[in-house]
């Protein structure tokens, strides 16, 4: 090593004695004829003492350094309690300069101030500032914590392929030319859902992995196209035995940003999800639950609230919001594709304002506090249309109000560790949903049947819905679990299919036709004959939950090297263009024997 | 859970108590009227009795079954010490079938007779079978002690991207065309070096991860397009420092199956290995060093050892070999290229027969058996020629006689806790080698230089030849070292360039242009302008450890779901044919405006 000692660690107890110890120059500072060090390490940081002029003059920020020093203690009254090594510094006998540093883009210190696409292009040195560094640190604890856990349960790691084939798994698949089998490709894996389950047919029966996944999907803000997830699946276990490992899980590595958990986590359906917040990832930080008004309005002579679905949503002291802001609600709710946000203003003195209130009777007006929950001082926010995107609308005026109320902690302002948690599992969600909402939402509809599966194609009806899921699609319930952590998605599993006729039933109500199926999973189906075992699994959004605990609101953060809008990578430029011969070798201009006559016939 | 037991846990502790087991039918036997099972599931076995015929009829081999059952002891005398549940059995009260199986491709036991082929075309059935599962078991513990070491010593897990920039490092890299920036492709990477490097510059100073890597390369044996290294990278570190940890490691998983490395291990230079053994993958669990015999042939009359190298290996007993041996030795060397195999036959009387000793002069038969270290019955074999070619073959000739006189223990035979282990440390290895011998040997040439880098382009020449290397290349020694177990290169790593300066000066005697290196690593040579550490590593072939540590000698064994030839999947038949939508959204055949003009003009 080309040192004795971690800078981090110095202190007292090493005071007389003689260290070498290297690191980067943070700062200086020259007091005529003696110059202040701070030298920094991963460890942490101190204090260098220099005496010899000719030495510090050559030397500029983040030179690296390696020092042989007298430790000292600090005279009295300089102590810095900030750092670790605080209480002594650092008499240099030799300084050797062990690298340079040009003039840096960007000062090294935890206020930077240059965008995200420079930082990320000079990754190498935003990794040396104290937040970055930290949040790789807590990644690979979190790592370490999770696996231990798994491995202590005999849960066996399996590392699945990655080049693989193209499944339908609701995105698209990267694709990769195979050179030595012109005009095939493989696919990069959207998960190792598959895998996971030919393990389970294989015996295995308990399997994990934090597997890197792959989704060519369009920007959206906070996606990358390879993410990471831990991914669960066992054999013979039933809801109840998933929920309880993830539990452990999570309170496991909450644990280490010192956040107790109370475990078993709440459940509720997805059906009341939907009705109280709007949204299958309830934010449980806070209420404010939605109200159903359809029933109240039934004979409503406000054509607005003549609907299938009227809700609303009290916004504690929001009458008191001066018409400006009132606007902005109406702006916010276009940008989400509404008309608008109807609203009631309950005044301090009783008095509902605004124009909603001149619209409905006056039974409905009498009544209307009471039913919604509000409060003198409130105002009350309303939708009417179509369920689901009413009951969105509401779900995302909710959210929004707890922002705006100070019901939800900033990140910028509270770290992780003193945030309010709240954890919920929403289970019992839908098995499919009708295909065109779901290429509406961005997804990719798998098969060319009028409904999608909800969670995927592999997931198990409940029980109760077994015979029927396929006649009566829209009203079978899915053997699935989310946990959801302050509206945050962050895993889900379901129960699988281990029975073959189940699985192409399935297929079907996806239109996707016993030939495609066997086409495009048939060595699932085929694995499915010969003894597949009930199970089933979870899998965790590692990125989102190492952001969680890290406290940021980006993704981008807790990756080491991140990529931004559009796939691209500052640093590397990539993706680039490739060489002719580059291109020629992947085969992808490859034409078969046949085709090529027919090219040449047509020509 | 389905069960409240696992099957190859149940013992006599258990007799009296009422259990439910889950697993698959291993076997049964009908007794009239009684059945006997035997149940496994991925702790082990244990044996089913069942009185219900109406239950047993219908049971066949591979069902996946549910049984409750009352434990009692076996009938003295029909204990079975074969299985830790030997002491008891269950008299099953209800028997429920969970998944039916058809009729098996294959048995599921230890002696399968099919192919290869077949078995991975249903690798979930060949899990099921004992060793292949005992296999990934193995591999998940390999993985757990190897990370917990690292994490002890404050190395930090760190992912790296998977979809990057194409970087020349001696293969050819897999392509994925970038859908939003069409023409654009990433790559996925032949290793994590340049971000381990970056991670470096970065400040990480201890960085590891459990890495898959990706290489295009021709089939050959043992070979898969992906394949997982443990990839290590430290700062302010010396050879000795990686070696230590690298030893540490190898120490703690050969634990796992009881076998006691004793390190340090031997270090022997890249040049004496190639003078000894031929080679610079040496085994060491047998002598038959190679004797260099240019000098003692120099006056020689015989035309064939007139030659730039001449060369002798011994081997043991092999006077008494009959013509038709000898002849298939000829045909051996002929097969690796070379004429054939010159040799002498020492007989047991002391008399030198053999076509070369009529050839050879009166003093060098006289004087031969002592200068090779013969004794009476030995054969001595020959080669002569240019050097690296002659001692390739007599190092191969080495191998091949220590398996045919039984120095090697066949891995079928004896497993990997009683073989032999040999570990070595091959040290000072030259840094360029001529490209047009990487070619040939079938690595890609990086760059268009004469010299190409032997270890890789980021390797440090050592410190004395840091002044000489551009103007020497052939002389010049690398920082690096690779670890050699019984004849395996399991890892290999290096002390790296920090400087940048440095770093282009390899890059021009590799025939890479500096225009060419800011092309393609711009982002390395920028992030050395900033303070980059001195930094080095290693990385383990995982798959080739794991394969050891199995006593298997083909990595397929010890990968979940592997490829055979060619890169092809058996069991998804993966690289398939895509659809033309999916490929008009690869954006590989997108044309840019301007090009589009011109092809029009041209046609």
């Amino acid at each position: 090593m080309l040192r004795t000692h971690q800078l981090g660690k110095l202190n007292a107890d090493h005071i007389g004695q003689t260290v070498t110890v290297t690191g980067w120059v943070a700062r200086r500072r020259d007091h005529g004829g003696v110059a202040f060090l701070d030298l920094r390490d991963a460890s942490g940081v101190a204090q260098i003492v220099v005496h010899d002029e000719s030495q510090f003059d050559q030397l500029r920020n983040e030179y690296v350094l390696q020092v042989t020093a007298e430790v000292k203690a600090r005279p009295e009254g300089s102590e810095n309690r900030n750092i670790a090594s605080g209480d002594v510094e650092l008499f240099a006998s030799e300084v050797v300069v062990l690298n340079t540093a040009a003039p840096l883009p960007f000062q090294i210190d935890e206020h930077v101030e240059v965008g995200e696409e420079v930082r990320l292009a000079h990754r190498y040195l935003d990794l040396r500032r104290p937040e970055p560094a930290r949040i790789m640190r807590l990644r690979s604890e979190v790592n370490r914590v999770a696996r231990n856990l798994l491995a202590d349960q005999d849960y066996i790691e399996v590392e699945t392929p990655t080049l693989t084939r193209s499944t339908p798994e609701g995105a698209r698949d990267f694709l990769v030319p195979a050179r030595l089998d012109p005009g095939s490709w493989y696919a990069l894996p959207q998960s190792p859902q598959l895998f996971k389950q030919l393990l389970q047919v294989g015996g295995i029966e308990r399997y994990y992995q934090i597997a890197r996944c792959y989704r060519d999907e369009d920007f959206r803000a906070d996606r990358q196209p390879e993410f990471t997830q831990l991914d669960i699946e066992a054999s013979f276990v039933e809801q109840d035995d998933v929920i309880e490992l993830a539990e452990q899980l999570l309170v496991s590595i909450w644990k280490l940003i010192g956040v107790d958990l109370p475990a078993p986590f709440p459940r509720i359906t997805y059906h009341e999800a939907m009705d109280k917040y709007g949204t299958d990832k309830p934010d449980l930080r806070f209420g404010l639950e939605l109200t159903e008004m359809t029933e109240y309005f039934k004979d409503t002579p406000f054509r607005v609230f003549q609907n299938e679905y009227v809700g609303a949503v009290v916004m504690p002291g929001g009458a008191s919001q001066p018409r400006r802001q009132l606007d902005a609600w109406q702006e916010w709710a276009k940008q989400r594709g509404a008309h608008g946000l109807a609203y009631v203003l309950y005044k301090e003195d009783g008095e509902l304002t605004g124009p909603v209130t001149r619209n409905i009777s006056d039974a409905e007006r009498e009544g209307l506090a009471a039913k919604v929950g509000a409060n003198p001082g409130d105002a009350i926010f309303f939708a009417a249309g179509k369920p689901n995107e009413s009951r969105a609308l509401l779900g995302a005026a909710r959210v929004e109000i707890a922002h705006r109320i100070g019901l939800i902690k900033p990140n910028s302002e509270v770290p992780a560790e003193e945030q309010d948690w709240s954890f919920v599992w929403v289970v019992d969600a839908p098995m499919f949903e009708p295909a065109e909402k779901a290429v509406a939402e961005g997804d990719v509809a798998v098969g060319d049947g009028a409904w999608t599966a909800v969670h995927h194609a592999f997931t198990s009806p409940k029980p109760e819905y077994m015979d029927t899921f396929d006649t009566n699609p829209g009203e079978a319930l899915a053997y699935a679990y989310d946990i959801v952590a302050n509206g945050n998605e962050i895993g889900g599993g379901s129960i699988r299919i281990h029975n073959q006729e189940v699985q192409k039933r399935v297929f079907n109500i996806m239109g996707i036709s016993n030939e495609d199926a066997q086409e495009k999973f048939g060595f699932l189906l085929d694995a499915f004959q010969y003894g597949a075992p009930p199970h089933g699994g979870i899998a965790f959004g590692w990125d989102r939950i190492v952001a969680l605990l890290a406290g940021t609101d980006s993704i981008r953060e807790v990756i080491a090297f991140p990529k931004t809008g559009n796939g691209h990578d500052p640093l590397t430029d990539a993706p680039a263009p490739i060489t002719e011969e580059q291109r020629a070798e992947t085969g992808v201009d490859y034409v078969p024997e046949e085709d090529e006559e027919e090219a040449t016939a047509n020509a």
